[in-house]
């Protein structure tokens, strides 16, 4: 019976939780023990959902404590695993983005990276509701394996210098029980859980260097400039809490980053990158982030040496000759991804400019929902996704068309193709005065 | 799973009650047609448990706007019936309490006034925590039916002039069901979520007359004065609101507000009230809420004039007689209860003063823990209550009592006796001056 006298599993844990849910609303203080508590009896399924969720929703509407924060954090990795990367030659570094549309910066900035010379080991995740997730980016490769096991996380950086794997849970397990809730509790928007959640994660893995890549903007999780600048600094903080040498940079999620929008789309767009194409808005913020990570374990490095570096290894080739050298050691089909054959869609439907003008505005949620609709992403928790499907923007924000210009392609197969179309076309304004795109990278946050 | 992706039964239900909590924690306000959505979904069993939770705990912590409050309220009704009592003849009358320990003015109250004359529907509830609940108690009566058909109050109330009944979910859909959710996810000490839960259930009874208890002190659900003033006016303005003739009385519980706390050991206690005892505290309370509920449906009523008529009906015998006519109309073994033959407990052990003094407090919710223990209410859901167990207080806050003089008696044939018996022992402080105990009634809410 759903809505009867519920089953509680624990009543002690249950009395706990409800205790802390009242004490929060109330205002106190949750002690260390407290919040580990918690977060333990959860794992353990000592509590059900729904206490969780009231926790999970109190949290997010009072905010959690510096002492809180780290307490929660450290929550999440109890029970869990830690990545050991001593056997690794040389300083490794990660870096963390939370999520837009048409950002396709980890296939890039990774390779980069580690074709100068730093590993870099990158643990990533599935689509959050409008935005695309590198894990089913890549599962458009044939063959590669998206999931490397912790004890081969080594020996994949020693010899090849760079790994992207789906997150292992085994290191968090305290985030892996609340991240799905979260996502179905109207709580994922709250800046002390995502800063938890994300630096837990970071904290396990615990690389030499971290740079965290914070969206603001329409397409972005925290949309709002100020919050988001919050958010940036509540996780630098954090981080340094946790012993990681962590930098950041604000970037512009005001409309999509890159032309390219949906799985196979964003694959090769990184390969156009990664062979030299210094594609506007998202090379920008490819090129800072590398810089970051560059300087995020090696402070001595001079901004300009570092991009002398970033740029040798795109235009030698060696950024994408690290692509394919790792994606072959995960299992990839080398031949196929050079020559390029990715799941690709068969039907196209063309969003025209209405009239001539400029670019006023294009909107990346309803970009990203558009992709949603043609099955590039999931409208349910177990969909699956069409690797081919996606949008293909021909513009950006600030260029001149002329009426009938084609703004943007729908690439599909199955899906409401006429919705979407209908989206995209709702999302891109024009006006009729010049009007200049905000640059991607917004803001730089070094120590 | 527990942990894994939660299945979503209705993904635009759920994208709505989302959306919801993310708008309400933001600060927004939410309209009655988007309230009204939240709650007819959860009815109808098309969004789960723990997004109702994160909704719940969300509007626990950032309150509600009087349009919000009353949109909710309206929303718990949806789908219900209405009881109409219009064939009832002259003006109904009906009180709530916010529910205490030794808390038995409903089986007083609503007796003496229906032997005034005004006919008195009362719908009641289970117990709650440590506070007993009237539907408890009366369930110690041998034969009584607690459930009365709706169909069937009418007549009742005409042929007996009182009606005692479990709540019907079929009035209010909506509180039925999110009801047993706030209890288990600490969203239950929220004065909107109070409010809305009470005046929709009163809003669907629909009397003439509407008297509030609303109980302050230790051993209240809200303890602090100024919030349960709060909870006082808020559920009088919404009262109002929706058409109720409402007045409310701020009651003291601080201390157990009658000697007996258990169900048929309150029996016994209302019976004996009825018979002409006035036991203080207890009676004090009562004759100002049954004074409230005459004036409520006759505000021409004098204080006096109130007071004389129920003094006359607790002397002449028409209280007690009115009781038992009722309890024999609801299924009651009429000679059973007349010779009190209800559930005793066989064993007994004793609090005692451990040096002489003043009882400066007697903590309510520790005594009623106890009675908890031996299971005179529920630990778990579905727990079987012992309704002969209880704990009998013989003494008061400023009573003078003498090393070695028994201050309560534990009545119980199983559970943790000893524990319990603690429990009780250190609710009871003494000290070395006289006090006065505060007075059962704090404040009354008088149009």
């Amino acid at each position: 019976m759903s809505h009867g006298l519920r089953e509680v599993k624990d009543p002690g844990a249950s009395a706990r939780v409800i205790e802390a849910t009242n004490r929060k609303r109330a205002g106190a203080a949750l002690d260390a023990e407290e919040i580990a508590g918690v977060v333990t009896d959860f794992v353990a399924d000592r509590i059900p959902d729904y206490q969780m969720a009231a926790w999970l929703a109190t949290v997010a509407c009072q905010g959690l404590s510096t002492a809180e924060l780290a307490a929660l954090t450290r929550a999440y990795t109890l029970g869990g695993g830690r990545l050991d990367l001593s056997g690794v030659d040389g300083a490794v570094v990660d870096k963390h983005s939370t999520g837009g549309v048409g950002d396709t910066t980890t296939l890039i900035v990774v390779p980069v990276v580690a074709a100068c010379g730093t590993p870099v080991a990158k643990m990533t995740g599935r689509s959050l509701g409008f935005t695309g997730g590198t894990l089913d980016k890549l599962e458009s490769i044939p063959g590669l394996r998206t999931t490397v096991p912790l004890d081969a996380i080594v020996p994949t950086l020693s010899s090849v210098g760079m790994v992207i794997t789906g997150q292992s849970t085994d290191l968090t397990p305290g985030d892996g029980a609340t991240y799905a809730l979260r996502d179905v509790t109207g709580t994922v928007e709250s800046i002390p859980l995502i800063a938890a959640s994300i630096i837990s994660k970071k904290f396990a893995v615990h690389a030499d260097g971290l740079v965290l890549d914070v969206k603001t903007g329409a397409g972005a999780l925290i949309q709002e400039r100020d919050r988001a600048v919050r958010l940036t600094e509540t996780m630098l903080d954090l981080a340094r809490a946790f012993g990681l040498s962590a930098r950041a940079v604000l970037s512009d999620m005001s409309q999509p980053l890159g032309p390219s929008v949906g799985n196979a789309l964003e694959i090769r767009q990184a390969l156009a990158v990664l062979r030299g194409e210094r594609t506007p808005g998202l090379w920008d913020l490819c090129a800072t982030i590398c810089r970051l990570m560059l300087r995020s374990v090696d402070p001595r490095l001079t901004d300009e040496q570092a991009a002398a570096r970033i740029d040798r290894v795109l235009d030698d080739g060696s950024a994408y000759e690290m692509f394919l050298r790792w994606a072959v050691a995960q299992g990839a089909d080398g031949a196929a991804l050079e020559a390029e054959r990715l799941p690709a869609a068969t039907r196209r439907q063309f969003v025209r400019a209405a009239e001539s003008g400029w670019i006023t505005r294009i909107e990346p949620r309803a970009v990203g929902n558009a992709t949603l609709l043609v099955g590039a992403g999931r409208l349910a928790y177990d969909a699956p996704l069409d690797h081919g499907a996606g949008v293909l923007l021909r513009h950006r924000v600030g260029d001149r068309v002329a009426k009938g210009d084609v703004i943007a392609e729908l690439h599909y197969d199955r899906g409401d193709a006429d919705t979407a179309r209908s989206l995209v076309e709702s999302a891109v304004h024009l006006g009729d005065e010049a009007v200049t795109a905000p640059s991607a990278v917004q803001q730089i946050f070094e120590p």
